[in-house]
């Protein structure tokens, strides 16, 4: 089948992979739609170590599940952690930080840019009839945005800011909007800024920003400069969000964490089902960031337009032909 | 009046400090007891820029307070933060975080390791006559300790470790086991060791600490090598709590604190009423973490004494002459 190999730093078409095999209580999922994030562009910079197929934002069919056959011919999405079950986080509920875990098109499983991919049915959620594809494929970053509030409490009357408005920063606004609060996001990029706008949401530019006023600060930039400007926005025992993965480390001064009292929170994968709720509901709308789609042959080429500047969503399309 | 003078990181003994003169609404209070802890050892290695009297753990008896006589005579202890009641911070009841305050023998003020020294009113704590001196004297870094559960929920149920049994782990172990929670304090010491273990507080090697395992982890060493461990000991989604103000910044891989969902949490001042309730009570014992006491004359050995390894409280004591 056709896949995008990442190996060594480099991406690659390559046709010679076989069809992926379910295994027990799996599917083999046909994707239709699948999108490129800024996980993925760090990975091709080294972030975490991979060799395979990558891509975890997705959109498919089921084709085949053996013992599972009521999920064949189902339109899905599908998180992203394969999970032991059995370990200590599996039983205390944090599935998703299972210590035996696999993770779609990242650690040790091949994903989501390829014509097949596998997944454990209990993985997958059915897409309702009213979503279209090009929503579905966020449900995994919206999955994510949603988490926020899955970890602390955001009041309404909070004033919360999120700093950077590309790929997950634009739905993450777009999640905490919906509590009330008073939400600003800082924009570097005209087009960011109007879609920002045309839903309401206020954009405020880096010089604005009031130092030491902000209740909740989310960083979601993909980039160590946004922490700087992340901490020096947030009051005294305000919280800061920590949403960007990227390769190497941080320089910190912990004894002002301790002096301000500030709570850093880590925040990644999140809840499937809030996500199509809201989808499906359309009071979040993230189709509206698509910036481009390209032909699954031309994925090298989307990926150079992902990394761009300002560039928002970049889906990859596959031709629906049957199995 | 004689003083412990701090300027450019050496410290000495003035006796031509005039007596300082209480203003509205403060009142002139005679130190009888003083403590020396890890944030004082630091202010002379220059962890924050101070000229003037240190010190900020105290017990004295209240001599003058123009205004509030019902004040005079009485033994007090008192919080270190001088606050301006007007702010943004002081009106949200965050009033530790006052953004125009000054700090006993920390910031801007003239602190505890003198004769004499003054405090608005407002922050006195009159001690109760069961609390010795050398109990007393602990009612700073008791709060500070108590500031952990005032900020994060600790579960009966929770793992807890504490890394770091010198002055403020063996306080904050002496609270945390008073929640029933599974708790276990990282010891280098024998004596630290000896001292958890006579109150029943189950110690632990740094080569034993089980990683990924606790569901919180308070950082207490003053020191940055404390904080490898205490990352590493955490599991994820736990929250690591950040005790100690050392000068210098700390490399962090942020994207692990992502990935883990790990929440930081800095911790300074508590609230003074629960622990002076706790000595009262008997519920903790800080005065057997007294490991010499000298007289003010020599407080410059005093603090060569604090500074060795595995001292614990080293305690200044005036004479009580009247003024």
């Amino acid at each position: 089948m056709q896949t995008l190999w990442l190996e060594e730093g480099s991406l690659r078409l390559r046709q010679d992979i076989p069809l992926p095999v379910p295994g027990l209580d799996e599917a083999l999922i046909k994707v239709r739609l699948a999108g490129i994030c800024a996980t993925d562009l760090e990975m091709v910079r080294g972030y975490y170590p991979f060799k395979g197929i990558l891509g975890h934002e997705f959109v498919g069919e089921v084709v085949q599940a053996p013992g599972h056959t009521n999920w064949i011919g189902q339109r899905v999405v599908g998180e992203i952690n394969i999970t032991c079950g059995q370990c200590h986080n599996c039983k205390s509920g944090r599935r998703t930080h299972c210590e035996q875990r696999t993770t779609l098109g990242i650690r040790d499983r091949n994903g989501a840019f390829a014509e097949y991919l596998t997944l454990p049915v209990e993985n997958l959620h059915s897409v309702p009839a009213s979503i279209s594809d090009e929503a579905a494929v966020f449900t995994e970053p919206l999955a994510a945005a949603l988490e926020i509030s899955q970890q602390i409490h955001i009041h309404p009357g909070d004033h919360v800011l999120v700093v950077g408005a590309g790929r997950l920063g634009q739905i993450i606004a777009q999640t905490l909007t919906l509590t009330g609060c008073q939400l600003n996001v800082v924009v570097r990029h005209a087009l960011h800024q109007k879609l920002l706008a045309e839903q309401g949401i206020t954009t405020i530019i880096e010089e604005e920003v009031a130092a030491r006023q902000w209740d909740i600060v989310v960083e979601a930039t993909g980039s160590p400069s946004g922490f700087d400007l992340a901490r020096r926005a947030l009051r005294p025992r305000g919280t800061l969000v920590l949403k960007s993965t990227y390769k190497g480390n941080m320089e910190v001064n912990f004894s002002s964490l301790v002096v301000d009292e500030i709570c850093l929170v880590g925040s990644r994968c999140g809840p499937f089902p809030p996500a199509l709720n809201l989808l499906q509901r359309g009071l979040v709308q993230p189709a509206r960031l698509i910036s481009e789609r390209f032909p699954f042959a031309r994925a090298q080429s989307a990926f150079e337009r992902a990394a761009q500047p300002g560039v928002l969503k970049v889906l990859l399309q596959f031709q629906n032909d049957p199995v």
